[in-house]
């Protein structure tokens, strides 16, 4: 009998705030719908990270999320009847979650895939996207967000911590240098995280289908000014 | 003797508004400052630019342009005496200026190169970024930008007609579609152009040379509240 060993696919952590997401959308959704759309952002983002060969995927969220399948759970993409996402619920900080991840996935010294940490709010996120953040063989990879911040990492050396607060990307990016090699990613899709109402265009244009039906069901797109500047309005 | 005939390498345009540049950001920056920032901008562009081979490239502006090759010159980049673009000034539409260039280029049935619009204001722009725009053989390939607009752009079919006003990035892709193949390409740097105060972030962060040497001299990175969003201040 052969067995086989868990293979060197990399282990993706997708954290998740359950409890009060998307705050700084209060200006255009209401709780319920701020709720809602995190959870359709989700769904867009475990399909993608679904794609991937050998991933395990783990939600980390910090509350418990609703699995059972159906095309309203929370981890329910609409193309498939389930993500194969595991959830563990910890309510402690980005950092502390992140940076246990990394002493538990490539801290072990036994050969191993790399941990990757992909934002719940990439609803723009892509497996073409995915795959270009795994592709350089650096120890680790940045996709850095609008506004200084670190939207996805991978990162294959145990001396590495995150600190994702502020000017994050600057700050991962020496980060990584004192430990090893330090490679970024140039894209739109995973540049864009969804924090702000300008952000909902760029959802509602570039999103996947979870979000786009979500946000196509009670906006459109109109061309606020002469300057010809796009927003969002309620239909 | 042998005569080498122009290669097919593209004809790159950069259409640079010098009369009133940057009106959005005149929040935080004023007037000459802004003439000046934008100016930054063009030698970072410029500089990207003529890193392609065998590319000709024409900066079109709406007044005339100081192109001694010094330092301060409007044209010449930090690293580079001067720039190898020629300026033509035309002060029509950004449409009627890039239509004209596509029916100039790809219109005329010899074989030839493709036509490439890239804007003056893309402060993030790469030569990689640029090869990464060059790479797919469509008729038209777009770079999205922020609010659905288009940053750049290469068309290599005569039918091809430009609407940058408003959702510019959509129209654009259903008007690539009715005459051949499109390609869109995932990129931060093309998708961030410097229009509003809040993307002096982006260019004072992952900005070229002439852009990031401007700015630091004028601002410094904040975080701005406890969220730990970033923004520029005054020094």
């Amino acid at each position: 009998v052969t067995v086989t060993e868990p293979g060197p696919g990399p282990r993706v952590v997708v954290p998740f705030d359950a409890t009060r997401p998307k705050t700084r959308l209060a200006p255009v959704l209401d709780t319920d719908e701020r709720d809602a759309f995190a959870r359709a952002m989700l769904r867009d983002v475990l399909a993608a990270v679904d794609t991937l060969d050998d991933a395990t995927v783990d939600v980390v969220s910090t509350a418990p999320l609703d699995r059972d399948g159906g095309p309203g759970s929370d981890l329910a993409p609409r193309s498939a009847p389930e993500s194969r996402a595991t959830v563990t619920v910890d309510d402690r900080s980005l950092d502390a979650v992140v940076d246990d991840a990394i002493a538990e996935t490539v801290g072990t010294g036994t050969a191993q895939g790399p941990l990757v940490v992909v934002m719940a709010d990439l609803a723009l996120v892509t497996p073409t996207a995915l795959s270009r953040l795994l592709a350089p063989d650096a120890d680790v990879v940045l996709a850095p967000g609008r506004g200084v911040g670190t939207n996805a990492l991978v990162v294959r050396t145990p001396g590495f911590r995150t600190d994702f607060h502020g000017t994050s990307y600057l700050d991962h990016r020496r980060a990584a240098r004192d430990v090893g090699t330090v490679e970024a990613v140039d894209s739109f899709r995973l540049a864009t995280d969804v924090d702000e109402p300008a952000d909902l265009v760029e959802a509602f244009v570039h999103g996947g289908p979870a979000t786009t039906a979500w946000l196509t069901e009670r906006f459109e797109l109109a061309v606020a000014d002469e300057e010809g500047r796009v927003t969002l309005v309620r239909q």
